[in-house]
C-alpha cells in the first residue's frame, strides 16, 4: 500500500483507498441481472453496528429508500450494512415502492443475521420504476461477504465514466484512524444533494449526534458546492458510518482532536465531490470557482454557485474561450449586491478584469490555460472577508447527447 | 394589409406588423460597418414626444446605455427616439462607456433636432468592448428617416435566427389603437430581463405613470416568464413608447377601457416573449409549461420557472423523450412545498403521472407529440387555485456549439 504525505494536515492518502479501507468493513458489488455485463448492486457491511448519520435530498419528492433508511437510522442512530441498487430509483413508486424498500432491507438483514433497522438502502436509476423484486431477492441472498464479485465503487455507477473513491489516514488519541469514501453521480448534480449517492465509512469511534453534525457541516462545504446541471434529484443521499474499530476515545465536539476528525472527513468529502464534478455528464474539465472579498461567507457561497451554475460560463470553458463577461454577468445576477467597481476576476493566474473594467491579457496564453483538464476561476469583491469555493464542469455536446437519450 | 380576427378579445393581428405599425412612428435599420453583410444599427422615431416607460435588467452590472436611458426618461417621462446598436454591449466599460452612451445620444438628438433626453439608447453584443465611436457617429448622421436601408427588427438581431415582431389593433374610445413590438435575444434569456431587448410602440395616449405600471405588470407575466439558459444579462431592457396619435382620451387606471389596453399590451409582449423562447440559441422546439392547482399564483410561478429552467427537462424534450420523472423532479426541487400525492402531469393531452404515481401511456404517441415544434407540459397540484405559465426551449447540440465559440 503506497502512501503519500500531506505534512500540513498530517493526513495520509491511502493508495486506491475506498469504503473498505477502514478496519472492520467489508464491501463489494455483484451483477444481479439488472443490467448486462457490469455489476449493478453494491453493499457495505460493518462487523459491528456503527454510529450512522445521513444527509438527504431536499427534493419534495423523496424516494422510498431514503424514507426507509431515515426511519431505520432514527431508531438507534446506527447502521451495520448498506445495500445499493442501480437501474430502478424506486422513486415516485407509491406505497408499493415503500413496501419494496422495506422488503429488500428485510432480506438483507436476514441474510446478514442482523436487525432490519441496521440496514440502509439506496437506489439510483430511472424514476417511477418499481424494484425488480425477484432479482433483488436472489441477488441479496447470493451476497458473499468475503468473496465479492466486483468492487463496491464500480457496482453503484450509472452514467459515471469512472469509479470515485478515496481514503485517508491520520491519528487520533495516538490511534490510527481511517476514513474511506465512495460515490456515484454525474448528471443532475447540484448543491443540496443531486442524483448523487455518497458513502463514507470510518473506524473512528464517534458519538452519533456529533457524527450527524459533522456530516451536515462537511456536506454543506463539499457535496453541496458542486453542480453539473442544476437539477436536484429525488434520491440523493450521503451516509456516514463510524464503527469504532480504531479504538480511539469516542469523539464528540469536546474531544481535543475533534477538528482533526472534521478535517479528515472534509478531505474525503471534498475529494469525492470534486470527482463527481469533474465526471459530470459529458464533462471534459473540472471547474473550480473561488470567491473572496464578499460581504460574508454566505454571500460568497451564493455568488460562487451562481457562476458555477451558469450554462454560458460552462460552455465558454468547454470552448476554451476566456469570456470573462459571462463570469461577471453571473456574479451580477446572483441576487447579491456589491460595488461593481471593486470587482476583479482571474482565470488561474491570468487577470482578465480589475476594479470593474476589463484588462488586456494574452488571449493565447489564456486559451492554453483553458485547454487544461482543470480550470480555476477566481473572483474578488471589495465588500469584506467572505469567501467560498464551488466546483462544477463544462457543458458539452456529450451532455446533450447523454441526456437527450437517457431513458430510451 | 391582411387582418385576422380574434373575436373574444376583439384584438386584430396586423399582418407583418411591427414597431412601425402605430401611427406617427418611423423605424428602420442600416449597416454602419460594425459587422459585414447585415444591418447592425436600428432606430425608432416618433413624430411627437411620447410617454415612455422602461423595465431594466436586475443584474448588478448594468450596462451604460441602460443607465443613460433611465436618466433620460426620468427627466420628463418621455422619449421621442430610440437608437440600438449591435456588436458592442457597452457594458463593463467604465466612465468612458457612460460618456460614449451620452455622446451617441447627443449625436442622435442633434441629427433629429430634438432634446438629448428624448433619445433612448440600447446596445447588445460583447461585454467589455467600447462603442466604435467613429462608426457610430458616421452611422447616426447617415440616418434617413424616410428611406431606411433595412427593417428595424432585422437590424437589432445578434445570434437570433429570425426577426421577431408583431402588432395588434383594437378600439378605445371608438378610436383605432395600434400596439406594435419588436425584440431580439436568444441566449442568456431568463426571467428578470436577460440579453433581451424589447421595444413596444403604441399610438394610444397614455399617462406616463400608468404606462410604467402597465409595462411592469405585463413584463412580469410575459418577458419575465421565459428562459433559455438561466443567465440574466447586463443589457436587458424593454422600452414602451405611447405617442397619443390615436387621439383617444388619455388612458390611466381609471379609464373604463384600461383593461382593453392592458390586454392588447399583454398580447404583444406575450407574442414577443414566445418568439424569443422559441428562437433560443440552438432551439428546435418551443416549450410551454402550465402549472395549476398551486397554493397561489406566486407558488405556481416558482414551480413553472423551475421546470422550464431544468437542463434535464430541456434535453429530454430535445430527444423527444417523455421523461416525466425529470419534470416531477424539477417541481420537487423548486423550493415550494406541496403534497406529492396530489401531483399530476401531462404532455399535451397525454397524462403521464396522476396523483403522485406514473400511469401507463402510449410511448409512441407521446414521442410523436414531442417531435412537434411546440410542446406543452401541464402540471397540476392539489393545493389551491394558483396558476402560471412559463415558456422556454429545448437544450440542443447547437446551444453548446453557439456558446462554446461565441466570442472567438
Amino acid at each position: 500500500m503506497e502512501e503519500t504525505y500531506h505534512k500540513q494536515t498530517e493526513i495520509i492518502h491511502i493508495e486506491d483507498g475506498s469504503v473498505g479501507s477502514p478496519n472492520g468493513f467489508k464491501t463489494g458489488g455483484q451483477n444481479i441481472g439488472l443490467r448486462t455485463g457490469r455489476p449493478d448492486m453494491g453493499w457495505i457491511y460493518s462487523e459491528v453496528p456503527a454510529s450512522a448519520a445521513g444527509v438527504y435530498t431536499t427534493n419534495v419528492f423523496q424516494a422510498a429508500p431514503l424514507q426507509v433508511t431515515q426511519a431505520g437510522i432514527a431508531k438507534e442512530k446506527k447502521l451495520q450494512a448498506i445495500l445499493v441498487n442501480t437501474v430502478s430509483a424506486n422513486s415516485c413508486t407509491g406505497e408499493q415502492g415503500i413496501d419494496n424498500a422495506f422488503m429488500t432491507r428485510k432480506w438483507m438483514a436476514e441474510h446478514l443475521g442482523i436487525s432490519d433497522h441496521l440496514v440502509g438502502v439506496a437506489s439510483t436509476g430511472v424514476i417511477g420504476m418499481q424494484l425488480p423484486m425477484d432479482k433483488m431477492e436472489h441477488g441479496i441472498t447470493g451476497i458473499a461477504l468475503d468473496a465479492p464479485e466486483a468492487p463496491f465503487e464500480e457496482a453503484i455507477l450509472t452514467t459515471d465514466t469512472k469509479p470515485k473513491h478515496l481514503a485517508v489516514q491520520f491519528e487520533i488519541d495516538g490511534k490510527k484512524v481511517t476514513i474511506g469514501g465512495a460515490c456515484k453521480g454525474s448528471g443532475m448534480i447540484h448543491p443540496n444533494m443531486a442524483t448523487m449517492l455518497g458513502f463514507v465509512t470510518t473506524d473512528a469511534a464517534v458519538e452519533p449526534d456529533a457524527l450527524s453534525l459533522a456530516l451536515k457541516s462537511v456536506v454543506n462545504q463539499t457535496f453541496n458546492r458542486i453542480t453539473v446541471d442544476g437539477d436536484t434529484s429525488t434520491n440523493d443521499m450521503v451516509l456516514l458510518l463510524a464503527n469504532g474499530q480504531a479504538e480511539n476515545h469516542q469523539l464528540n465536539e469536546q474531544h481535543p482532536e475533534w477538528q482533526t476528525f472534521l478535517n479528515g472527513l472534509e478531505h474525503v468529502c471534498q475529494g469525492l465531490a470534486k470527482f463527481i464534478a469533474g465526471d459530470g455528464e459529458g464533462a471534459t474539465k473540472l471547474i473550480e470557482v473561488q470567491v473572496s472579498g464578499a460581504k460574508d461567507d454566505h454571500s460568497a457561497e451564493i455568488i460562487s454557485k451562481s457562476i458555477i451554475g451558469s450554462s454560458l460560463v460552462k460552455t465558454a470553458v468547454f470552448g476554451s474561450d476566456a469570456n470573462w463577461g459571462r463570469v461577471i454577468c453571473a456574479m451580477g445576477y446572483s441576487g447579491e449586491h456589491f460595488d461593481t467597481n471593486k470587482v476583479s476576476m482571474a482565470l488561474g493566474d491570468f487577470v482578465l478584469f480589475k476594479d470593474g473594467m476589463p484588462v488586456d491579457f494574452n488571449e493565447e496564453q489564456a486559451k492554453a490555460y483553458l485547454d487544461g483538464d482543470s480550470v480555476v476561476i477566481k473572483t474578488k469583491l471589495g465588500e469584506g472577508f467572505g469567501k467560498a469555493v464551488a466546483w462544477g464542469c463544462d457543458l458539452t455536446y456529450n451532455y446533450v447527447k447523454i441526456n437527450a437519450s437517457y431513458r430510451s
